[in-house]
């Protein structure tokens, strides 16, 4: 998987021998910053077709396209392991935080990311085109194939509403008495239908926990004695997900 | 262990009736920026003397001192499961990452930060008052009792040259056969002493992944399919310690 390749994220399909057009600063990018030239190599996925070795065509000085070479990878190895079918729901944070947490979440695997909007969330507008391009950033440095999807904010009572009930959540929950994740994510099986929810700061508001615990389908775990930020939480969670449950083997 | 309480960190020792001087950005963060008066109270902590309750004493308009009340937290709660002994090594990376790995690394509880310089690291001299900065931060945030020391910078063949062989090595390594990080960690035991080691951006070089992978009391551990960043790879290999072996029981 590793490659000392520059990986790019394109809207186009992707074939063998086809030229696709990239964006202005994709452009601006690759030949002002990376200083590609004519037949430069580079690595470009659009989450659907895989990962192509492709070459810079300029046509101009400040502009080019690209000419799909080759594919490099399948976007599902035949005999991998299917990828995670993890959601992520989470409480928006402050921004230099929020673009951490999507890229983290990315890195992690998530199919699918859902700003969820609690009683105690203490943010404005969420900003859907930065989380995009934070998504997109993870995914062209970290090697993935496929991006995530976004939803758009959402109350989690409406969230809960809609559930769909073969979807176990599991919830990390300050709250809980200190017990061993493991053990409680031990009951659940493996390659099932996941999501992991993380709150605010400050937690979830009395009401909500009472309605997460009282829910079948949710299981509460315990990140330890120490209170951590949400994004801290995050990671710590959704690594634990996929080492006991997810393709970490 | 939850408060509403500001916390703060100071230098001085802490008993009760005691008055105590802090630094002029705490005074200014207090009075202008929490806009605390005479009397408000807040969370002090020394990283030796357990948690106190203090009280703002204004000496003029911009001044201010803290006397001591009485006490919130001992420093280890009889009967409480030993602090983790997880030194953390890490390759130093870019600056706003570098802030996050060593907040992480406080949150998730290490008892030692040390930077390793390793072949392939890029980051010129580490700021050792910015690192202090953000271990102080995340411990006044995260409710913990204990800072992190943290070592000056030193080349991984000298960190290795004058290792304590009772302290095991947790690396994670890139170049890894992907297989269970949670059966791996399940061959040491419980409340050792341990390190977890993390590369640059880029990982290890030959070399090192050779002289780490055949020296006694070095476990290299898979972090899954996915390249992760440096700074998050910090956080699941912790996390997963923690769950495994640390104090998340």
């Amino acid at each position: 998987m590793s490659s000392s390749l520059f990986r790019l994220f394109v809207e186009p399909g992707l074939s063998s021998g086809q030229t696709i057009e990239i964006s202005r600063e994709q452009q601006h990018y690759l030949l002002n910053v990376l200083r590609m030239k004519k037949g430069s190599s580079l690595l470009v996925f659009n989450g659907r077709d895989g990962e192509w070795r492709a070459e810079v065509l300029p046509v101009s000085r400040k502009k080019c396209i690209l000419e799909v070479i080759e594919q490099t990878r399948k976007q599902r190895a035949d005999g991998a392991a299917p990828l995670p079918d993890l959601h992520y729901l989470f409480a928006p944070i402050k921004r230099g935080r929020l673009d951490y947490m999507v890229q983290k979440a990315t890195e992690l695997g998530v199919s699918h990311i859902q700003p969820v909007v609690t009683d105690y969330t203490n943010v404005g507008r969420v900003k859907m085109a930065r989380m995009e391009a934070n998504i997109i950033e993870a995914a062209e440095q970290c090697g993935i194939l496929r991006l995530p999807s976004l939803g758009e904010p959402i109350s989690l009572d409406k969230v809960l509403d809609g559930w769909d009930m073969g979807r176990k959540i599991i919830f990390c929950d300050e709250a809980a008495a200190l017990s061993s994740p493991l053990e409680a994510l031990g009951s659940l099986q493996r390659h099932e239908k996941l999501a992991v929810l993380i709150g605010p700061e400050g937690g979830f508001s009395p009401e909500e926990s009472a309605r997460l615990r009282g829910r079948e389908g949710v299981l509460a775990i315990s990140l330890g004695p120490r209170i951590m930020r949400a994004d801290t939480a995050a990671v710590a969670a959704l690594s634990l997900v996929n080492a006991c449950l997810g393709d970490w083997v």
